[in-house]
């Protein structure tokens, strides 16, 4: 086989052609690629992972297509020095090499938080799925950092109009944050202590008797609907300095109901973004 | 276009070429179908429903292939009259088409029964996941029906080493049950009962305060582990006269941890079949 | 029991209660809850089907909670008789009883279509997953249809580089489009219709070997991108001058990788209505 | 709060409670827990992955409950030494921690292996579901080693009865095997290989023109049915020496169906297991 075939010279470039329907297309990518990470947190320290990917770019309205292949060259180039600066310069990398507007790049990967049981301090790893997501453009660059933490909370409801017990589930934490431009050494594990610290208690992977008897009683002392979590949650984020914007999402799988509750908020600037606004 | 055209008769059977490799085949088959059925219950109600559709026949070891479209071709004709007996004979049906030696169906739907809330009597619809199985061969046919049913249960560790409350979830209760044949009856309807009465307290579509209230210390006034469920149920299912087998599995969505806890029977005799072989 | 006792007169009413924190709720509801159905077509034709509900309301910023249960009983009342314009209504409704400024609906189910092979012409269903969502607010009542559809997609790099064949797969095209108010006999079999038009053919149930012939050879003769597809349903939906806004996705299960390729676009508005607002 | 507070001395063992309902468990445990994992290959070089894991013990018919809390504090003793042989020590280590007849240990994961592109041979990783899963009893302990592997796949009756082109979609071949005891040094790579060679082709993370010219046709060069695919797994499993016995499912994502075909053996065994059963 020679060169010319090996780098496929007499191939045609199929994506390269022209197109004439005049319709650009905001994102042209791949996604469900699972792939081995090494991501470094906030005090640099890297963690090997396993992540779900996305990656895309913007299409002129003038070419067919977008050039698939080099989104996984890209990913392989950075896999083993990725954090959340690095993601950003990744999505950059992709940009130029794709001759595009604007990139994109999601991760999302099992992040795992040595936690201590409340009574007997033994430990365990809990897991909660963080999406780490850089956006490249003209405009600029973007983060986006979100994290999906389960939480049990008790329902006030139940407790209130029950001469005994209420019924309590498994609810669901989802907070998308944007940093403030430099990013300012936000990281999952805040936000996952903002989520945890919202419903009636947090859930873990260990307890023995004495924490399942803290556990179920602390919860029953702090009974939270949706609405409570969601509220705790959207305070603790709008005062936080290093976060422009957030969107937050609940959901309680109801232990009495066959369906899920569930409460949202959808984009919403930080107070300090919009008294910099203001200013 | 011809006849013989629109026939295929010039086209070639692959499926039809011999192989030699010596390998049987338990199951070649289609699934992931979703089809409109008309499904009529053990009293003769006929119920328009979604159906997912898994359809199979053995191959033997000198044919290369099944022909697959008849499967759908056999389910679009059948797919208005299917009950427990039917069904039985479209898995017949099947395999005296594709000249083989045993042919399975299995359709699951989502079944729903009107269900009145506990203290106000409102009506609503609650949903329960079942599979209708049936399998022909020349030893015989035979019929699974299978429920996934949702519970609440309270955790009785939790509410025994607590000073108030108890940590409680929803729960799945899984029953699959032969029937003695001839078939005997039974219905879903049948098995969901067993299913609901194991748990702590069912769970519902609808409750109002009042219901909510007798909901919660109904729960709490009857807790049970995973073990107690399944136990319940087998002790239930072990005495029914018209089943000659089966098997159970229950799962509690842990609201204190994130993972869930299980048990599970496999496929076991009931005390009356035990009874027929020894006698 | 008196009553006063199931009317639930003398249960404190937690979600009536005050909140201090000042935050206004974009949505809280429920969701994942499965019921049987019956809804209209754009010809009035009734079909019972199988439905996953999602409802919300949006909550005022001193109210605690919104109270979940009437949500299941608005959706009881209305669930045999559904249509595009009931869903507005029951969104009415279900805001009125709830007395907040926005209520939403969405309501997901399997949608079949009789289609005809190719060839043969033999019958079966195709089915097709839809969503029809209506939101009411003081400004005005919205719907949104959305259909997803299997399709087949050639792929035009891999046959114009190759000697003989091409890698082909089953691709995802999903449309929501909000049309003009007052609603215009939009339905779903319309935009099916567009979306199945865009692959390289469409996808069946049942396909006799004549007919797999056809659809292989027709596949092979219009090999399309995510892009080709994605850009003939823009046009197609931008010229329609039932629809005021649309959106896009598009997914190939790519057959020679172990990830899928896509493409979107967001919510867009139409040709006549960007037409209408210059005028 | 006192030592006897912590160790919980004080509180109800309710699980040790007598059970006199008369019906052992064939399996009490946990599912669906997330943990980070350090497993050595049959090299002994060691991965961090992320596993979801499943362990269970058998419940003796007198028992009320197993201790669940003991389930993961033995995954957290193990999790940075696990291998084939580890696994099984660790079931036996739950086995005696429990007291329990039989203990289970199952252990799913992505596991990525670099691939070089059939032509420019890029670099990139592929990723394939595995687990390992270890029993052990009083009977003796046992493995079983299952692969999920994704593969492209041509189908030849399509291409035969057409002019040109021919439909082919993403399939996935699943194989589960248990190793003869003591364990013979088989490992996933193995299983995955035969997998992999059993398609029309393998699946890559990154192909360059070149090499999707050469996966096009060689895969259409290679026209298999799911029933093929499954012959020639259980071909090369049969004479597999270092295996016991096996399954195998094979799955295709039909791309011009709207539902998925598959085959499937059951444990079967192996012709070396056959010949010494008969010597």
């Amino acid at each position: 086989m020679t060169i010319s075939e090996i780098k496929g010279e007499s191939l045609q470039d199929v994506q390269a052609l022209p197109d004439t329907r005049g319709i650009a297309l905001d994102e042209v990518g791949v996604e469900g690629l699972r792939y081995p990470l090494l991501i470094s947190d906030a005090r640099g320290n890297k963690r090997e992972t396993v992540a779900t990917v996305a990656m895309s770019v913007s299409l002129a309205d003038h070419v067919k297509g977008a050039h698939l292949s080099r989104f996984v060259d890209v990913l392989h180039t950075w896999r083993d020095r990725l954090s959340s600066q690095a993601v950003t310069l990744m999505a950059d990398d992709l940009r130029q090499r794709m001759g595009c507007a604007t990139a994109r790049v999601a991760l999302t990967f099992p992040y795992f938080l040595e936690r201590l049981a409340p009574v007997t301090g033994i430990a365990s790893f809990m897991d909660y799925t963080c999406t780490l997501t850089a956006a490249a453009s003209d405009r600029g660059d973007e983060v986006v950092l979100a994290v999906k933490v389960p939480v049990t909370s008790v329902c006030p409801c139940s407790k209130a109009i029950s001469d005994r017990g209420a019924h309590n589930q498994r609810g669901w934490v989802t907070i998308d944050a944007r940093p403030h431009t430099p990013a300012t050494g936000l990281w999952f594990d805040h936000l996952i202590d903002i989520a945890e610290a919202a419903g009636s208690s947090p859930v873990y992977a260990l307890l023995k008797r004495p924490d399942e008897r803290h556990v179920t009683m602390a919860g029953y002392d702090n009974p939270v609907f949706v609405e409570d979590m969601i509220r705790t949650v959207a305070g603790a984020l709008n005062h936080d300095v290093r976060i422009a914007e957030y969107r937050i999402r609940v959901v309680n799988d109801e232990s009495i109901h066959n369906h899920a509750a569930y409460a949202q908020i959808p984009w919403t600037l930080t107070a300090t973004s919009r008294d910099s606004t203001d200013g």
